[in-house]
């Protein structure tokens, strides 16, 4: 089946707001076997909005809809599309419960033009919203499907796992599984050209890569009547892209980061961690500490900007600065195994470098790792913009870390 | 002028990537009083595109193209739009030696179909692109004018800013100037009922809150025959918001974020900052840290997210903890205190809170900032998720330092 969507509201084309979900409901109908052919972004405006419906109606089989299902006069994206469709709208009990006691759970007065999102195409499937006051809808009729949903992010992601997902899997009688293999320490062309042959030949699964700023994503996707089946599709795929890229991966899970397998490892294994950071100021901290129950591997770690810091609260030997600088291995490496050795932990993490924007070594990274006794030094130096070396020297070090807890 | 914006690239249609170009063409074509109706994404494939441009100029005065002008035979944008337009191409003798000057300096083999990307439209003007291989094309014929771009943001942005703002300024001849009004520590809502008059009733200049998920951003923006007068008519504007939400306010600059304005301040002083931090882990001093020549205002930060390393690396009493935990107002001003004394810096700067996802006092952050012997402290309780919480909680400690700077 092919598909196109419709975003509906103004702030979109003031350039107000990124288009978020238009990038979800892509990925989301790729995944469900759906082709998208056109996006379209159209303001709150009947008129436009009305051909735009017209022409999508003539051209596809599904059409998503987001935004426009407000409570004000301007929201006008169900009225417009079930008079496309010839439908009535009727008004929907179950839903007007919702609202009210959603209303009165919040202390909020039920103004007239609330009641407007309670009214609903009559004899078609209303997508119940728990995290807002509109309701989805999904319209089935003359061999076109057309889904609405509201605007918000949070509000439309959930909805959609919640009705469209299962819908569409119900009605394909294919079932769709992907695995997400995510990679650091390489560059997305290289790696890209070290499997070309699987990429371009790729039917079922396919594997594409997925653009991202520090590190590689590839998303590989099977087809087939079962998940065991899919799976069975996926492994000898996933076996060839280890063999030419495994020493880069850190997990296959969609939702996994680097900073969730390292404090997994670490709980596993009942490890504590500490870093002392120079150039990346904080952000590899940051990054362990935003997993929920990191406070079991880390109790705490320090940033330390200047050299009389590293030497201060560290321990680096001046002299080591002195003959080497600051960003240099052996300043890493004491600052790593300084780290550990002050914070009494297990591994002790460091990166010191010249972020830039001035100086002729901008983008040299040096990061070090003592784990358990034994100290890994790497260092790297890209031709990225400040933050984004920052970045990558975090994603860098973390990996190592994920490295040699694994070895 | 009316515009619209057509995006050429399956990767957008397939949610590889994110549709950031959109965001920016909008915002940019409303500040240079274009209005834009339409966005649509197309996949590479000419039938659909040239129904799509063709639609185009039937309704639009401006058409944006962005993507789709490389050098493989997918790369369509440019030879549909020419043949729209009836316009034949033809080989472009400076754009060829950029392309083999670009090629030559990156180590990089001139393909043959590298050459399809120095062909131009007969008598229309090339816009020679700095950042890549793809110039793009500014075609003006028969009252429509369409500009294609290449599809990376950073070949598009620097290109959009040297030809086309200019182009169409000097078009237009109205001068278009905007400040931007930024605030910490109010919600979005609250700020625009506090000006809702402002805002409703809003001509010349107009007053536009744009959405973002811990601060608050409104745009004045004014069309005159200068910018003398443009900035004439913002003043009284911008008066009149100060008045309702003058203390929330940190800066009137596009292109500065509140860490921007707080190390700005302590390098005007000659002060030095360091932070301690518990549940933003790192997020205070990583968002100090990014600004150039931060070095001068910031030698060394902690991380102390166990109790027992705020006692023993910021002299936090253990009778403060014992008595009111180390979520709580005593604790953040012992920290903040602390960690002054032990830098040897003018402000210290603390974060102490329950970042979830688990227990009762979920979001309950205290932050606390000792600036040259004085001490304040602030308490938030958020409803937001783990992540939003800890960033809301950086945000609002540093607008706490620029309050304590600048009173």
């Amino acid at each position: 089946m092919n598909c196109e969507l419709i975003c509906v509201g103004t702030e979109l084309l003031l350039g107000n707001i990124v288009n978020t979900n238009a990038r979800y409901l892509s990925e989301k109908c790729a995944e469900l076997g759906l082709s998208m052919f056109y996006q379209t972004v159209v303001g709150d405006n009947p008129q436009r909005l009305k051909k735009v419906v017209q022409e999508a109606m003539s051209r596809s089989d599904v059409i998503l809809f987001s935004g426009g299902l407000g409570p004000t006069s301007d929201d006008l994206t169900k009225e417009t599309v079930c008079e496309a469709f010839g439908i009535s709208l009727v008004e929907d009990a179950y839903a007007k419960t919702m609202l009210e006691e959603r209303m009165h759970k919040y202390g909020r007065k039920i103004i007239e033009n609330n009641y407007k999102q309670v009214m609903v195409p009559e004899g078609q499937t209303v997508l119940y919203n728990h995290n807002g006051t509109a309701p989805g809808i999904l319209i089935d009729k003359d061999n076109t499907i057309a889904i609405l949903l509201p605007g918000p992010p949070r509000e439309l992601i959930p909805m959609f796992e919640e009705y469209c997902i299962p819908f569409f899997k119900k009605r394909s009688n294919v079932t769709i599984r992907s695995i997400m293999v995510k990679m650091i320490g390489i560059g997305e062309s290289d790696a890209a050209a070290r499997i070309a042959d699987l990429i371009l030949n790729s039917q079922n699964p396919t594997v594409a890569p997925y653009a991202k700023t520090t590190q590689v994503h590839l998303r590989i996707t099977a087809r087939a009547e079962n998940e065991e089946d899919c799976m069975a599709l996926i492994k000898p795929v996933y076996h060839k892209i280890r063999e030419k890229l495994g020493e880069f991966i850190y997990t296959t899970q969609e939702n996994e980061e680097i900073e969730d397998v390292v404090i997994r490892n670490l709980k596993d294994k009942g490890l504590k961690i500490a870093c002392a950071e120079s150039c990346t100021g904080g952000m590899v901290a940051a990054r362990l500490i935003n997993v929920a129950g990191a406070s079991d591997c880390l109790s705490e770690s320090f940033i330390t900007y200047s050299d009389e810091s590293k030497i201060r609260l560290l321990g680096v030997s001046p002299d080591t600065i002195k003959a080497h600088s600051a960003v240099s291995e052996e300043c890493a490496i004491e600052m790593a195994e300084g780290v550990a050795r002050i914070s009494g932990s297990d591994i002790g993490v460091a990166t010191t470098g010249y972020a830039g924007p001035d100086g002729e070594d901008v983008g040299l990274v040096y990061m070090a790792v003592s784990c358990q006794g034994e100290t890994e030094v790497l260092r790297m130096h890209s031709g990225h913009e400040r933050n984004m070396i920052r970045e990558a020297a975090a994603l860098r070090v973390l990996f190592l870390v994920y490295k040699m807890l694994n070895n």
